[in-house]
C-alpha cells in the first residue's frame, strides 16, 4: 500500500493518486503518509479534501505535523492549526521552533490564541498541558432540557470535552459536581440536574502529573475528568482520548527504560540513527563503566582461576540466569507500579515474596545442575555451581524486587532499575558470591594459591 | 488507610468502618479493600450501600469480584452479578468454577441470560467478548429528537454503548454509519441523522483480536467501536472503558515477556509464592539451558584461557554490553511493532539501522576501553578487548533489531523476543567473536597452546 503511493507520487499520477485516496480510510492514508519522505508527503496532502486533511493532519504524531507545516502554504497551515482543539495546538507549538510557532499563531483568534498561551503557561507533563480549556458548565438548578440547550448553542462543532461530561459549578466556578452526557440524554427532559449528579466527583489539580490523572480517568471509568485550579475552579476538562495517548506514551517510556534505553520522543522510523545512538549511549557507557567492576573481582580471583580453570567457565551461565532472575523480579514490580497495584508501603511484603520465589527458582535450577555438573567435572564443581544458582537467585530476586519500589520512593523513574540495570549489578555482586562459596566448599584446591 | 481499615475489621467497630467507608470514595475503598485477606473483605463491604457496594464491585478484578462473591450471600450475589454490564458477566462467567457459575446465573433474566451466553460463544481474547450486545441502533432517515427519543426509552439506566455512539444499520441490521452522541445533541431537532453520520465508518469483525480493535478505537479517538458478523450485521459495541483496559492489560502483557516471564493474568499482590514461580520457572530454565552453550564454549577455548588468563577478566563485561546493547534494540523494536509503527516489512530497514547504531555505540565504548585496557594490561589485549566490543554491539543490535520482526511473521509474541532472550543468546555468540578476535591478534601467544 507504502509501495503504490509512493509509486504513484513519484510519477506524478495526480488522477491515480486522487484515485486511491478516495478509496483509502483516515487512518491508512496517515500510516502510508508517513512512511513517504517529508518531502513527497506534502504532494497527496494536497489532493485531500479540507475535512479529511484536517482528520488526517489530527492524526499524526507532532512530529510529522511538523515536517507536513513547513512544506504547505500559509493559508493552508493556518487553517489545519485552526481545525486542531487547544490542546493539541498547544502541543504542537511547544515542539515547533519559534518562528513556526509565530507563523502558526497569525491565524488564531484573539480568544484562541489566549486559550494556547493558558495551557502552554502550565508545566510540561502536567494536567493542564493536555486538558481541553473549552468546556460547557451548568447548573444544578438547570433542568435536563436546559443543558441540551446550553449545549447546542455552545457551537456547531463542539469539542468532545464540551458534551461527554457536563461540569456542574456554583457561583464561583467551583467545581460542585459532573453529569454524563449519557444520563443526561436519556432523562426526562424536566429532570433537575442535581438529581443526575454523579454520586463521586472525581478531579485532579492543573499542576498534577498527566500519567495520574491518565490512570484515574481509567480506573473510574470515566469518558472526561475535570481539571481544576488551587482554588477548586474548574479549568478544563481532560478526555478519554488524550488519556489514552498518555498512557500509551507513559508505557513506551517505561519499555525505553525497561530496556536500558531513554525515551526516543518520537516514532522509531522517524529517529535518524543519529539520534537512536545518543538515547543509547549514555546508558550503555555507564553500565559499561559498572562491568569495570566484574573485571576487578576477577583479577583478585586469578589465582583460584588458575587453580580450577574449569570455575571460569561457568561465569556467564552463573551470571546471565542470575540477572535473568533479578529481571523477571523487577520488571513485574515496576509494572505493578506503574499500573498502581503495589506502592512502597507494600516493600516488606515485596522483599519476602520475591526472596521466596528466588530461592524456590534456585533451587530447582540446583537440582537440575548438580548432577549435571558432578558428572561432567566433579562433585565439588558440582556442589559450587548449585550453590551458587541458590544464593544468586535469591539476591536477584531480593535486588530487582527492591529497587524499583526504592527509586519511587526517591521519585526516580522505577523503569531505569529493570533488566539492565539489575543484570549489571548482579553480574558484579554475583561474582563474589560464585567465589566466596567455591573458597568454602573447595577450599583445600585453592587455599594453596590463596597463601 | 489500608492500615486503617485493617484495624476496624479485625476490631470489629462497625460504626467507625461505617464513618470510613462513607468518608472515602470507590477507588480507594476499592484498593484497600483487595488488600485486606479475602475472608476479611466481605465485613466492610456488606456495610456499603446498594449503589456504592456495586460501584466497588465494578471497580474490582474479576478474580477479587470471584473472591467476594464466594463470601456473600445468594441473594447478594445475585444483586451484584445483575448489575454487571454483560460483557463484564461474560468475563467473570468464564473465571468462576462452573458451580458459582450457575449459581450466579440463576440470577439473571432470561433474555440478560441469551446475552452473556452468547458472548461466551466467542473465542477467548475476540472482540465478541469485551462488546455489549446492548446498543441503541438508529436509521438514517430518523431526525435528531426521533433518535434522542429512541435512546430515551431503551432504558433508565443505559450502558455506556447504548448512548455514546449510535450505530446506523439498514432493514437487514447491517451496519451503514454511526453518530457521535455530541453530534446528535448539538444538533436542530429536525437535523436528519443522515447529515449527521461520520465521514467515515470503522467496525471490527467479531472474531478479531481484542487488542487490535483497542487499538482502532484509539488511533481513530472514538468512544465506541461497533462490532459486525460476518454477513457485516451489527452485534454489538465496545466502549473505550473496556480498550482501555484490554490495552493495560497487553502492555503488561508485553512487560512481563520483555522481563522473561509469562504473565502473570492476575494483580501482583494476589499470586501466591508458587504462582510466582510457576510463571517464571519454564523461561528461566530454558535460558539456563541455553547457557551451558557458553560452558561448552568456553571449555574448548581453555588453552587459550590458561596461556592468557587476562581474557577471563573481560568475558562478563563484554557479553554483559553485547547483552544491553541488544536489549536495547529488541524493546524499542518491540514497542515499535505493539503500537503499530512498524511492520514485517520495515525488516530491511530495520535492520540496516540497528547495525549502524550498533557499529557507532560499539566504536564509541571501544574508544574508552583501548587506552584503559591498554594501560593495566596490554596493547594486544586493548585491541582484542576494542574490536570485541565493537563486533558485539553490532551483532546484538543487528539479532534485537531482527528476531522481534521475525517473531511477528512467525505468528510468535514478538516481546518473547526481548532482552533475556537476546542476552542469552548474544552472551554464547559473543564468546564466539571474543576468542575469534583474540586469536587473530594475539595469535602468537595462543598458537602454542592451540597446536
Amino acid at each position: 500500500m507504502v509501495t503504490e503511493l509512493r509509486t504513484l507520487t513519484y510519477e506524478g499520477d495526480l488522477g491515480s493518486l486522487r484515485a486511491w485516496l478516495a478509496e483509502n480510510g483516515t487512518l491508512d492514508i496517515t500510516d502510508a503518509l508517513v512512511r513517504l519522505e517529508p518531502e513527497e508527503r506534502a504532494v497527496s496532502f494536497r489532493l485531500l479534501d479540507k475535512d479529511r486533511a484536517l482528520a488526517v493532519f489530527e492524526a499524526m504524531d507532532p512530529l510529522h505535523q511538523q515536517q507536513l507545516l513547513e512544506a504547505l502554504r500559509d493559508e493552508r497551515v493556518r487553517e489545519l492549526f485552526r481545525g486542531l482543539e487547544a490542546d493539541d495546538q498547544a502541543r504542537l507549538l511547544d515542539e515547533v521552533p519559534a518562528t513556526v510557532a509565530a507563523r502558526l499563531q497569525a491565524g488564531l483568534t484573539p480568544q484562541q490564541r489566549a486559550a494556547t498561551a493558558a495551557l502552554l503557561g502550565y508545566p510540561s507533563e502536567s494536567a493542564g498541558r493536555i486538558m481541553t480549556p473549552d468546556f460547557t458548565n451548568v447548573r444544578a438548578s438547570m433542568t435536563a432540557a436546559d443543558a441540551l440547550t446550553k449545549l447546542r448553542r455552545a457551537g456547531r462543532r463542539p469539542t468532545r470535552a464540551q458534551a461527554l461530561v457536563l461540569p456542574v459549578t456554583d457561583d464561583e466556578r467551583r467545581l460542585t459536581g459532573v453529569v454524563d452526557l449519557t444520563d443526561l440524554v436519556t432523562a426526562a427532559p424536566d429532570t433537575r440536574l442535581r438529581e443526575l449528579v454523579a454520586p463521586e466527583t472525581l478531579s485532579v489539580r492543573v499542576d498534577d502529573e498527566q500519567e495520574r490523572a491518565a490512570r484515574l480517568l481509567q480506573e473510574a471509568d470515566l469518558s472526561a475528568l475535570p481539571v481544576v485550579d488551587k482554588e477548586d475552579r474548574l479549568v478544563g476538562m481532560i478526555t478519554f482520548d488524550d488519556a489514552m495517548e498518555i498512557l500509551e506514551e507513559e508505557d513506551t517510556k517505561d519499555f525505553s527504560r525497561a530496556g536500558g534505553a531513554e525515551p526516543l520522543d518520537q516514532p522509531y522510523l522517524s529517529a535518524s540513527v543519529f539520534q537512536l545512538a545518543r538515547k543509547r549511549a549514555p546508558w550503555l557507557m555507564m553500565l559499561a563503566v559498572a562491568f569495570t567492576l566484574t573485571v576487578v573481582v576477577l583479577a583478585s580471583f586469578e589465582s583460584a582461576l588458575e587453580a580450577v580453570p574449569a570455575l571460569a567457565f561457568f561465569i556467564p551461565m552463573l551470571i546471565g540466569t542470575g540477572g535473568n532472575s533479578g529481571a523477571q523480579a523487577a520488571t513485574l514490580v515496576v509494572r505493578a507500579l506503574a499500573v498502581g497495584e503495589v506502592r512502597f508501603g507494600d516493600l516488606a511484603r515485596i522483599i519476602l515474596r520475591e526472596m521466596r520465589v528466588g530461592l524456590m527458582l534456585g533451587a530447582l535450577l540446583a537440582t537440575i545442575a548438580f548432577p549435571l555438573v558432578s558428572i561432567f567435572y566433579s562433585i565439588s564443581i558440582g556442589a559450587v555451581i548449585s550453590l551458587t544458582l541458590v544464593g544468586i537467585c535469591t539476591w536477584a530476586s531480593f535486588a530487582g524486587g527492591m529497587l524499583p519500589l526504592i527509586a519511587r520512593r526517591l521519585g526516580i523513574d522505577p523503569a531505569v532499575f529493570s533488566s539492565p540495570f539489575i543484570t549489571t549489578l548482579v553480574d558484579a555482586t554475583g561474582l563474589l558470591i560464585y567465589f566466596s562459596i567455591a573458597y568454602v566448599v573447595m577450599g583445600d584446591q585453592l587455599s594453596g594459591v590463596l597463601g
